[in-house]
């Protein structure tokens, strides 16, 4: 990017919470450079500062405050799109703007089984980006996806795994921060002193996504890994962090030292390109008995690190570990920026 | 019990939060009566009211306001006693009672282990009562132990399994309450808005104890079952009640179906006795997709009954469910009056 | 109520939390049997069991769950109804009610201001209760109103101080608890770990309705009392409980002493009549210095308790305390039903 | 401080939670270098990070891990010494290094009313810095004291208004996190979705310390100022940030956006010396209905503003509204190391 200009971003979804996560973190980004804000009919026309009710816990940025919203079918001046649109409105608006010619990078769960979308998760399949050549919009633009936030949390730890050990099966039990169900999300009287075991189709997005995030690239798009995976979802009443007790079983023997070792010293291809948001570590081995614990270590790497500790022999299978990373940054819009950053650099962007 | 007078119970530790939910559950049990208080140098020669930082959300029951709180070598006016001594101190206390004439139930960990103790679970090894005519204080005094609360919870969803289907190994991730660590317990700073991924000895017991509750009666003791269970123990911001998700190969194959009918259905030895603190249902089986949970649900049957719920196919094993408990009535104080009252019964008190 | 067979029940709102809590607390009732459950479009036609997400602790009680849920202008078989409609629905509903012969008495803000509408809290304004016989609906139907939670709470302790010493004026600040703002309320991610220093039009209530509450009855309604009231109401993250730091101003010096042992004898006209839901002790006067606490001391007095400590000298004023009691139960279900029961009593129902 | 050598700092009591704050506010600071950490016996001789359990939400810088720490006995390599030694422990051991010739900036309590020591917030009373000239110790060493946390963000708020129209009398209800409380401090099992009426000697200084900080310096140590507080002091479930309702009766007439545009304009000494750790804004007035809340306001200004919302008039005095500040920060660590900067700016350190 030395010596270009930075590229033009919109925003779609941008008053929700991941869209403001989006804008916090893309304040002061060295190539990109917010310039539309796109948000539903309810927002449209006015202010961002009107429009959007933060909740994040660092104010608003100022920069913002005054930036118009407009309507997703507005001539958005804008190279590329993050998109953190909810629910199924995402698809449609999302296949129209590629179709346009823009490059969308989205949290929406849309287009993450379209045979030549990638489910990219930058540190573990960062090859799967090529695909976006794939694409035809007849336009210039594509889709690419990133994966539910807890499957993005888990897949971390795996990658490493899998290729020192191979990975056979995977048991995971999640303790997930309330800011994953957006806003408003889930009301304070369900959630203050309990936790809710059950999160709607996350537990599949978590046993399914792993398969395409962990595949091989082929002609028909990307052969699924050959893994199997079982999780629970539980919410618990955490603001932020996304966090899991795993075990599994490896493909040959390892003592939980290789494992820490392995995770210790993984690197990818964000951290060789020195991508403006990869981490430097992107598993952070704690020793302490009692960690990783989300409120504490969410915002190690920035938010784009995640935790893994108390890794030790499994009785069942080879060994077992807690994981915990940010859900709003890793496992959202930080994965998704990282994303971007990589396909600029591959000269796909 | 019909037409005799009360049995005198002494509680020892009367003082922390163990001791306290003997005295709520016990303020009008129908067979024992309080007539002893025990506690440490500390409280001893106070009355209760002034030696106890009573913690329960029920008010402290007036009539033990003003007993006097004596030391355990004072001589107890009581045919049994319940303990609730902490930690390293349980134990040559509890031997020292016993070698006295004393019969105690103890939820303390220090004799778990020995031979010819039960690991007792009303429910799921009432059997193993018999043991205590195998062990010889030379006094007519015993021990009876209960399990950790969380391997209480969870071999309570087990039993009826291992009997239809037979189980072979487990996986299980907790969520469990601060109250489990009595108190002062967890400071507020580790665990507002936080989960803490460790709790001493927490998963050795969830590993282990499940072999001897659910063992065969013999000639040398307590032949273990063949079971393995694999345990992540997690601390979480609720109050009381602990969660677990726990995943199931049984011994057969079963569907979800045929696995909540047969929890549904589960009767054990308290409920033929109707024995007073015996819940109607052991396990109680809920529908509802984001069932149990801690908050809402650990008063069922006065804190006595297990509730199971979100029995599905195992990906890799055969079950998975999510199930909870209160802790300190289930899994501690409650479990033990149980425990008396069966041996009680039994004629074995 | 002796030899008469009970009062036919219709709960307008049933499926809210007030509503809910309506429910619990008749279920046993031995004046009032529930006989119509009445909702908005949504839940029309449903059972119960189907239409309501029921959020409180204890389980739905199992007479509800195959009741239908009906429209307000079906033909109701009820002779009164607690109206816990929300927001702006409830007045024209009420009003039609009314006039089509039923005793309405309401949670809703809508008539508290009517001029013959009592504004009534069974042990602060018995007397009030006479107002309903200047209401002309034509119909032998009315409205009874029962005040803001923060208010009822409040008054409660300031009534015996009125009668002693006279009260001038009163600084309050809240702590409210998340229950207070019905279902789905207040977002989890807004309140964990924080407080919110607004709750909408809850301040405007504090101050001015102790002023009709404590006034006295007139050939023009209710003459206002001469109080002044300053209100700060803020949420913080508790489940079940509004507490309040009181400062008061009375009209004569008075010791702490004197205050508490004045709370602490006060008895009024229910407790004369024993009415079935009236607590033995309308206020209950805690000695810890630590008390009274919302979550540990809500439920005394079956919820209907206001609970009050650390009375205390007011520097600046005479006298200060911190009071706490059950928003859901003694600040609007509960004082509801006292009413309905004061009435009966009364001859006016 | 251009062209010198950073000064050398012991830090006191270094192993607590205010320790920790010092610590993580002085890692990259300009004028001031870490150079003896001071605690008890029980980590005397061990490194920081053997000795410390580090509570706070960032990591433990790693230039601290291998530090030695040392008794207070030993040869401080040190010019001046922050301390966080708690409670008793204090006084003696600050007037002992005072004597040695240190200069010692406190958070404890026990020099606080000494006739020459500062009570000093640097916002408020910079002029009080002067006291140290009068202190003799033989030996260069004086005692700089910083107020308790909740009267420190009080007071902030209060100092323009005494300027701009005088303050009679204050009530103020405080909503105070557990972080106050140090490390153990408040048992989870205590506060989780609950609130706790009483902090130990709480409210008497915040009743009493303003009338020192706010007072005249005379010739016979500080002349308190004509100044009345009422306050209650209640511990909520939050993590960081000591909230209050304050309400002000001034000494003339003024409107809510008088106040407000006093409270928003003001700078004091601090912020025309422009010190390192000195806020841009020492109050941030903030517009939004429902601010200032402390979970998402009390990083502002790195932890050092003093946040205010909802000024209103007040029915019974002038004016009230809601103030915010971080407790471990501007309350504690931060504004003992903004003294030190003031008094080294003015010459005296």
């Amino acid at each position: 990017m030395v010596g270009q200009t930075k590229r033009k971003v919109a925003i779609l979804g941008a008053t929700g919470m991941v869209g403001q996560r989006f804008l916090s973190l893309l304040q002061n980004h060295p190539w990109f450079e917010v310039t539309a804000l796109v948000a539903s009919e309810r927002s449209a026309g006015k202010t961002y500062g009107e429009a959007a009710r933060w909740v994040l816990n660092e104010p608003m940025p100022d920069k913002y405050r005054d930036m118009p919203v407009v309507l997703s079918d507005a001539a958005l001046d804008a190279d590329l799109c993050f998109s953190a649109i909810p629910g199924d409105l995402a698809g449609p608006v999302e296949s129209e703007l590629a179709k346009k010619g823009y490059k969308i990078f989205s949290n929406a769960k849309a287009h993450r089984w379209d045979r030549d979308v990638p489910l990219l998760v930058p540190e573990v399949n960062p090859d799967h980006a090529h695909l976006v050549k794939r694409q035809n919009h007849g336009s210039g633009g594509y889709i690419v996806t990133n994966g539910n936030c807890s499957t993005i949390v888990m897949v971390m730890t795996l990658k490493p795994l899998v290729d020192a050990f191979g990975v056979k099966r995977v048991f995971v039990s999640t303790y997930q921060a309330v800011s994953g169900a957006g806003y408003p999300g889930v009301p304070s009287i369900d959630i203050l002193g309990n936790v809710i075991p059950y999160i709607g189709s996350e537990e599949e997005k978590i046993e399914r996504e792993p398969l395409k995030m962990l595949g091989t690239l082929g002609p028909d798009g990307v052969a699924p890994a050959d893994l199997r995976v079982s999780a629970t979802a539980v919410r618990v009443p955490v603001e932020e962090g996304h966090s899991m007790a795993v075990s599994v079983e490896l493909g040959r023997a390892a003592t939980p030292e290789e494992v820490a070792r392995t995770m210790r010293e993984w690197r990818s291809r964000p951290q060789h390109l020195k991508l403006p948001s990869a981490p430097e570590r992107p598993l952070e081995v704690l020793s302490e008995t009692n960690r990783p614990q989300p409120r504490k270590d969410w915002r190690r790497g920035n938010g784009m690190s995640v935790n893994v500790g108390r890794i030790r022999p499994d009785p069942l299978f080879t060994v077992k570990y807690f994981a915990s990373g940010s859900n709003t940054v890793r496992g959202a819009a930080g994965s998704n920026i990282l994303g971007a950053e990589l396909l600029l650099a591959e000269g796909l962007l």
